[in-house]
């Protein structure tokens, strides 16, 4: 298994939550977004911007998700993720949000690693994730 | 089981799609919001609007989300919901969108009845759902 | 003056809305793309995922909003849109909420008329709109 | 006029963008509401989630957007907000987004200083902005 983290800090914003004053689900896929790239730029050490071009996209097919903790406006949230399994053109992602250290979120993701292809329907297509980028992350 | 489903068609906006075109897995998570009270609206008889004050709040637990084919701007989906299941104080929302008949997007989720009270923690408590909420999802 | 308008209602959901219970001004400009969409497929009668390849996309340059009266969770509200001034490449569409008869949100929006061009700045490149375009908005 | 300077980087992500690429103008908003709990955080020594119940909240109710520039994927952007006129109950904030030293969005808002209040309409009530306050802004 990789054994690369990505781990970093941020604050909830008002605007992230719901009118019952929880985080959204929504913007709980945002955060694991943008750290999955995040995770992606710190291993291959290429900035998120030259990704589309050079390395592919990823997007997500599966989704599992497990709220066990509240969050609100005002709380700073650790995240952590990693890299669990990579396939021929497939990976996991794991994220796991904690609060004061304890778990309050966790998540599985399966990423597809896609290239624009204009002749591809959607206008996508899957391909190998190379040996290289997979020894990126340890 | 409950056996009522509830049913609706809508397009997809420019606005719901990622820079790759297909729809954001966050705005997927809004479409199944909109669905789930839009669900409970038609089982209930009652407005959406007066929910929080009479029947609670459904704060979202655990997810399930299974992206099957790519969705576009442009795309008119059917989305089906239904309850699948209910506990004493929790419940099981199933969602399926389809596209031209085939299954695009599969999406199972757990939620909690729950009412505002300043007191708890986060301001929201779990309620027992009653017999006659139930009964009126067949 | 084009004297073409766009006409329809909505509900405003509780993913629309801030933790005040009020709707975000993001998701007015939201309602607002909505609308300008739905105004120029109407006027053309071309469906909104065949614009981007026909006849350009719409990038908002300029706006001014005033929020006259608040908009709530379940509240069903009106917007009316309409181009007020075409220019050569330009145009300013305007975008009025009512409630129960109440103007609640007024909004002037300056759209370019533009194309994707790989070789651009940015990947657009604003265009000539045409008179027979023009035309259609009475 | 207050002196008060409230300055930020950060980075554009993909969930930002439309379709076209660009940072839609709704999450442009999102920025600002970020960066006007910032400015109000750093003149008043508040932490942001202590800001509802002691000072109050801050609808927005007129907005005057000016983008001069496209921002996109990966582009680090340099966020500036102060308060510029302070009324009896509202104020106006001023956000200037620059790119490689360059202005690419000017925005105005006017916002109100507002308490909740169960017996207000919407559950809002506009509140006179204290003299100790506006001290602190310069």
């Amino acid at each position: 298994m990789p054994s690369f983290v990505f781990r970093w800090l941020m604050t909830v914003e008002p605007g992230h939550c719901d009118p019952s004053g929880l985080v959204s689900t929504r913007r709980l896929f945002e955060y694991f977004d943008t750290s999955t790239w995040g995770l992606f730029e710190a291993a291959l050490g290429v900035k998120r911007q030259d990704f589309p071009a050079m390395l592919g996209m990823m997007p997500l097919v599966k989704v599992r998700l497990d709220r066990r903790k509240a969050l609100m406006f005002g709380d700073v949230i650790a995240i952590a993720s990693r890299v669990v399994e990579f396939r021929r053109s497939s990976f996991e992602v794991e994220h796991r949000i904690t609060l004061d250290g304890h778990i309050a979120v966790d998540c599985g993701e399966t990423r597809v690693w896609a290239v624009r292809a204009a002749d591809a329907p959607h206008g996508l297509r899957s391909r190998a994730i190379s040996a290289e980028i997979k020894a990126r992350f340890g």
